[in-house]
């Protein structure tokens, strides 16, 4: 088509808003308008992208036997109370009611769908296993929707779920869905995407692993050991600590600490580092706001997933009141007391000597041996990995945290929904069992922003040749040259009868304006017709991500040499099968 | 694919609550799911059939120069409130709250959205014409969901949206667009759909056509002029009647009438027609309550829809309380006291010696003259058009009612939306204007529903090719049989590399279970490998259509014959461009 004709505008001014360049780019480029918050119309350059994303993940699926179907994005509400999860799962599902007053939910996940519509299917062991899989739009409240694509309330998604009457068969599939999404990032332009194991949330089930794009415009943090390639996002990430467990014990001393308040007040007082201290953090249940102190070692933070796992509840930091029973600031494991949740992270365990509130104002103790002073504690993993921390396979101090942006996520369910929804299969014997499942999901919007997160320079996106918008991005410079537009409408005639992809620019402005609008739109293979080519009769090509002239090729040629290129950039894209 | 591994199941029996055969042979087939009240999800065949006619749509409106993009489903009431809609719209719009409390509506049309994608790039006259379109899930929180996917309350649609700087270039659009809908149904098997004048309704605007399946299944009324072609629905189509006007008038005379209530009941009891009567016929007002007395001919029936537009707001039919001063079964024009909104239907205008109400129980008024005893009565157009009625267009007597399933609809909205949401162009002498507005909808599902109700036999659904779930059915008969099975695994192994879509049925089932699986499932070109064939060195095809053999082709020639056949089924679908 013709760039005079696409809708959308492009501009120059980053949007005040914009924190990340994907979506800084995406709005410069007219790919997309903002509509409410996490809320974004597609304009057509990223409806053809999305398009694009949407045939590859299709092909991979119906590789796996996937077959498509839809579900609806409105559910009813008695569906999601089946599974539990219309109570247990926060104010991010959109409860709502219809003109009769029946509840709905808008869909932002479909395992109750899934087992809905498989669940009479599904009563004899001969039909497994099977995949079932849709690209929908869903809706999930987001309390804080940011950075454009890739944290938005409204988004199409494939997800999928496969049923299984064991759990090797699920754990065989989960691996062929594994290489599949490695296969759906290679295609899609970002080979380098990494698996991370991570932490079920509100899906369930027993492992899960979540895809990750490493730039440091993510919103995650992932663990990774530099020695033996143990990777996992923050959430599930192990962490290991190591106490030194011989010295000599010293005795429990309150020491007299006025307006310290604070581990770093405490360290500098007393000479000593944060891993020589007891922290205690204090959180309150969301249920009835009653307090979790949780005790760790002061260098460390806590993971609060860990944490809301552990207790099986969410909680919330804890806003002190003076009638809690709790010394703010002087909280520490010996004589604490009051009806509080009291945990122990695993740092602390068998520690010595070390310093730690006094729950009297003013007064810290030191010399706190954990054995000696808290027998009854009860240690778990509540702590945060941290940077050259220990790893949990190889045991070497080798992590490393990076940033990443979750692009894909898979999940080993178990029985839990089919359980939960009485969907039952017979086998071979007459016996009734509960099928497992898995299920497997991909963003299709935000796999688009992360390409472009991953692929663009100081003046636009690079996008990867399976995705673009168009293949071809034709210039004509100096359209007002008669005999300069007729050879660069031809060759727009010719390139669509070959089947290629071109976005025509035959507007009469300036060369800066339409290489930057070029530069915008992203697409990877460029020709320039001009004056000058036209009297070398020639056509330059370059590339978008490198933007050197890849050659000058007659009318004659040009055409099969753009073939030739576009068959190039795909191969390159082509993962090993 | 093998049917084996097709997930959803067939059977025979017709599930009670279906009042349309598509509804029942679509459960019946597997093809859909019931999830709640007009909502559904859809099972593979059903998926693939969506994404072929997807795919049509796609093309046709890429013909028009239309550009896909994408609205959200959810989206800020205060788009809705910048149209007005969001007041005018009843509880069909789906209102909701998110979890700050900001009010949304579920999109069950995108005018308003599609307004604000463009509003700052329609800023100059230079970028007009243009057409966006979606394909996109709609929610409309219909009263009474009904015939499976004819009326539900979610759904696929296809909307487009064109905009102009002029009313003549909409109107040249608008007939593109019309022929386009017209490619698009005959490429999807129904060329016999026609379109008819419709009422715009809440979509405003000043002309519109609906496309119709006409067929006694339908749920819309349609007049149609068996002379000159005339053919609008009954919510549009105008109603002419005549009257004897020479007769001599009588003077109007009271009669008792005990225990007579109804138009028949006096007509029985004064030994006249319903012609000859003036009948009343109350609504109230949704907003207050308050009475509305239409007067029209007895033999006539209201059209809500045109006493809806007359008054600009909502009616429905009324509850006469005993303190209305309205005597039901006695209500007439003359001495009619009260604060109603009285309205005259036009087949009274001059009429004479009529029969009516005299607001008093137990009597009715003869001798009505409508001039002389109602000289202040003013008269529009409230009836319906009746079968053997006059056409508006060419006079004669020759309307005829038909029942159709609207598949589409067009409409030329004018300014309505860019008025309302000010988004105004500036024209080559820089003066604002704003631009007229088209928009085009089609029901994907609903669509899909419609071809099987035009196409099915009593086994199941007749589904042209070129939406058909797959191209060819498979059986192999008696797969137990070594010889047969690897013969018919060939087969589907050279139609697969054909590129040809196939369904496999290679169950060991017998002949009855095979064919009227593949009835339900409607695909067009079925081989039969069997051991009879086997022995015969031959492959038998047939037409779901006629179920006739088409021939029988030895093991080389077959895959090419099917080739053959698929495009001659093709070929009949083509439309004349």
């Amino acid at each position: 088509m013709k760039l005079a004709n696409l809708i959308g505008e492009r501009f120059k001014e980053t949007p005040s808003d914009c924190i990340i360049e994907s979506h800084a780019l995406m709005l410069r480029g007219g790919y997309m308008k903002y509509v409410a918050n996490g809320i974004y119309s597609s304009l057509p350059p990223l409806r053809r992208i999305t398009k694009k994303i949407e045939q590859i993940i299709r092909e991979e699926m119906d590789a796996l036997d996937g077959q498509e179907v839809q579900f609806p994005v409105v559910l009813p509400a008695s569906l999601w109370q089946e599974s539990g999860r219309y109570e247990s799962v926060g104010s991010e599902l959109l409860r709502l009611k219809d003109r009769n007053g029946s509840p709905l939910v808008l869909g932002m996940t479909h395992e109750e769908a899934a087992v809905q519509l498989v669940r009479d299917y599904g009563s004899t062991y001969s039909r497994y296993p099977f995949m079932i899989y849709q690209i929908q739009t869903k809706f999930r409240d987001e309390a804080r929707p940011r950075a454009g694509l890739i944290r938005v309330r409204e988004f199409t998604m494939k997800d999928a779920y496969s049923f299984h009457t064991s759990t090797e068969d699920l754990e065989a599939y989960y691996l062929r869905c594994h290489r599949a999404y490695e296969r759906i990032f290679a295609r899609a332009g970002i080979p380098e995407v990494l698996s991370v194991a991570s932490d079920s949330g509100m899906m369930g089930g027993s492992l899960s692993h979540e895809f990750m794009l490493l730039t440091p415009a993510g919103e995650d943090s992932i663990v990774l050991c530099s020695s033996c390639g143990y990777r996992a996002n923050m959430e599930a990430a192990e962490c290991i600590t190591q106490n030194c467990t011989d010295a000599v014990p010293e005795p429990l001393t309150p020491v007299e600490t006025p307006d310290i308040h604070t581990i770093e007040e405490l360290c500098s007082f007393l000479e000593i580092t944060a891993a020589g201290t007891c922290k205690a953090v204090v959180y309150q249940k969301n249920r009835d706001d009653s307090y979790v102190v949780l005790f760790l070692r002061g260098d460390l933070d806590v993971n609060e997933t860990k944490l809301t796992n552990h207790l099986g509840e969410e909680v919330h930091p804890a806003l002190i009141r003076e009638d809690s029973g709790l010394q703010a600031g002087f909280i520490g494991p010996c004589g604490l007391d009051g009806s509080f949740t009291v945990l122990f992270d695993r740092s602390l365990e068998g520690a010595l000597n070390l310093a730690c509130g006094a729950n009297r104002e003013g007064f810290h103790y030191t010399g706190l041996c954990m054995q000696r002073d808290c027998p009854d504690a009860l240690y778990h993993d509540f702590a945060k990995a941290v940077e050259g921390g220990i790893c949990p396979v190889c045991g070497k101090h080798t992590l490393t945290i990076s940033r990443g942006i979750e692009v894909g996520n898979i999940f080993q369910l178990g029985s839990k929904y089919t359980r939960a929804m009485h969907m039952q299969y017979t086998d071979a014997e007459g016996v009734s069992h509960y099928p497992v499942m898995g299920c497997y999901g991909i963003g299709v919007g935000r796999l688009a922003a992360s390409v472009c997160e991953a692929r663009h320079d100081g003046s636009g996106p690079i996008w990867p040749v399976t995705i673009a918008p168009w293949q071809v991005h034709l210039c004509c410079m100096r359209s007002d040259n008669r005999k300069v537009r007729e050879t660069a409408d031809k060759l727009y005639d010719g390139l669509q009868k070959a089947g290629i992809e071109v976005l025509y620019d035959d507007r009469n402005v300036s060369a800066g304006i339409m290489f930057s609008d070029a530069d915008l739109l992203g697409i990877p293979v460029r020709l320039i017709m001009s004056p000058r080519n036209l009297k070398e009769n020639c056509v330059e090509m370059t590339l978008r991500r490198d933007k050197t002239d890849t050659g000058r090729y007659s009318m004659e040629e040009i055409i099969p040499r753009v073939e030739e290129k576009i068959n190039e950039l795909m191969a390159e894209l082509q993962p090993e099968s």
